[in-house]
């Protein structure tokens, strides 16, 4: 699984993103890929059971002596910044090297990038160290770029940068050098979970294990979060029912349930 | 925001605490204070989740190099000890330091220091640094004090430290060195989850962020809690999903909700 | 309650073990243990509030300076290698030599082993450290005793390690030296949820704490995991509403119910 499959051979047209990521969920099911996380103690629990529903292997190990061991056997990695401590840092250095090496495709999310400069810097020194994508919020774009999230500016950075980015929003955009993506799905609840960006973060780096077009791998993910998101918010009374509900959702989501409710552009 | 509003000018009268109460909820929802919490791994979850339900916005990093950044951009800090590691105890130094600097209001959770001397002796220090209000059990009170938690011991213990004492229990005590207030509300399966007197003590340090009368705070989060313990209670099949029900309910909590089941004295 | 009760006096025969478990479930709710958990981060909120549920007092501390003092006042211990880093390295040797000292029952789960040479070094050193209970998977077995999990294989590895055997799985099954049981109990979702391995090795250790025939309490422990399991997916949408209608279940558990469900041969 190293080897993921080439791109998805649907249209390159914008319309096709539904149906690759409908392709994209069937193969996280089947593919089960192993899915490496060094993220923050408040978002592991949620961010495992999350991958877990959606058909992945998650792990979470930060120790020096055994993240190479646990990076080598997985298909993809996901480095959060949410708890930026020396243990992680190591983890982090280990944990990318070991991913460039083996060609394993790794997401950057760099929380709360805004409120410390210090991880600003870490932030800015992992881009340049090759993740095919960086899923953030508008205020962590603007720390990382120096700039307003744009379309113009995140398809400038993706392409300064050679990723994609996943910028996540009451509108979700898509972005590398050439291709823009809209995704309008999702719901306000989302903002009241902790740990919701960390689980789409993750669910990048699990499409990206099982698809070899990193736009197409990173616009699947916050589809399928945004859909989970708005049939989950329609059980829920509130944030923490919201939270349990879109865990199940994940789980049961099928490939005509995303084609039906997408709005993608 | 970092000079919160003056305090409360309703009635100085005990029964006006129920009215302060909902003043504070509608400030937590419109100023939407940043709390910080150095906390420990097993309550982070569930404790930013329910600080995002009560309208504040909680983080959570522990690092030495970025502490003093977060705490400087926040309205409140709660420490709470339920991990003691080398880590916390750097981190707590700084944040600390960072909050007296800043006048930043902030609660100490001394927790299972009744369980560990060394603990107790850091706890111990720390009411000499300055904390706002403590937030603690019964058994807790008794290891910090040296004495049974009687109304007078409480009374006694605010006036010689400066600070606002909160206990929890079947009936929770506020006491600051002149002033007793006794809050009746609560329910029984708040001790069958792990982290509640956690989310607690995040609770008053967000109302110490937007009221200066740190006794009136105290009571208002207590009084906060123990409401919405109740209705979760109303819901639940047994305790985990009584805290979801607790995390959904603190998200729609209102003022005449408060009012209407308040038992204060 | 260092000193547990002598064996469940019922008849020696397996068609005894339910009845024993349920003698046990009524002596944690009575006894409270006291379980001290080294577990994994990702762990040990779901932990914690799944021993709450079945009426035990879990503390999670790692810090070297006081976790003995955290295992002396405890009945029981688990040592799970989840998150395998320094710190709980550290606090795993004071805490296995705290409890041996005090002749404290204590279990090890191996989690990951699989995955990380390092690790599994680190489990088999511990075997020879005197665990009452080993809990882990198929996968964990082999890599622990370089055998496939067989029930002759599984017994043998009790007898030279003068342990008990606790293999989670689709039939559970446990073993001493002499005695096998298979528990035929638990559900599919129980492998969608993460954490459920370590919630199970902590209610083993739990059980070892109110009874001293360690092969008992670990097949006790294991099916009332299993029939919790099962009563709680049939009231659950997906992983996430099952694992909350786990923990409620738990905690209504009943000594008939057990009874009636058990699958024990």
């Amino acid at each position: 699984m190293r080897h993921p499959e080439t791109a998805t051979r649907d249209s390159q047209s914008r319309s096709g993103l539904p149906h690759s990521a409908a392709v994209m969920l069937d193969r996280l099911r089947t593919q089960r890929p192993a899915v490496h996380c060094i993220t923050n103690t408040v978002a592991q629990n949620f961010t495992a059971n999350f991958l877990l529903a959606a058909g992945c292997v998650p792990s979470m190990t930060l120790s020096s002596e055994e993240i190479a061991a646990f990076v080598e056997r997985a298909q993809a990695l996901l480095i959060n910044l949410g708890t930026f401590d020396r243990e992680r840092r190591e983890a982090t250095e280990i944990a990318v090297e070991t991913a460039t090496r083996g060609n394993l495709p790794w997401v950057l999310d760099p929380v709360f990038i805004d409120r410390s400069p210090a991880r600003a810097d870490f932030a800015r020194q992992l881009v340049t160290r090759g993740p095919r994508a960086v899923r953030l919020n508008r205020t962590e774009f603007s720390a990382l770029a120096g700039n307003e999230p744009t379309p113009a500016a995140l398809a400038a950075f993706a392409r300064d940068n050679k990723t994609v980015v996943g910028l996540s929003g009451e509108t979700d955009l898509v972005a590398d050098g050439a291709r823009l993506s809209t995704i309008a799905n999702g719901h306000l609840l989302m903002a009241k979970v902790t740990g919701m960006g960390c689980a789409a973060s993750a669910l990048v780096a699990a499409c990206l294990a099982i698809e070899a077009d990193a736009w197409r791998a990173t616009a699947a993910a916050l589809l399928m979060l945004g859909v989970a998101g708005e049939l989950a918010a329609a059980q829920a009374k509130g944030p923490a029912s919201f939270a349990i509900a879109l865990i199940d959702t994940m789980h049961s989501l099928d490939g005509p349930t995303l084609l039906a409710r997408a709005r993608v552009t």
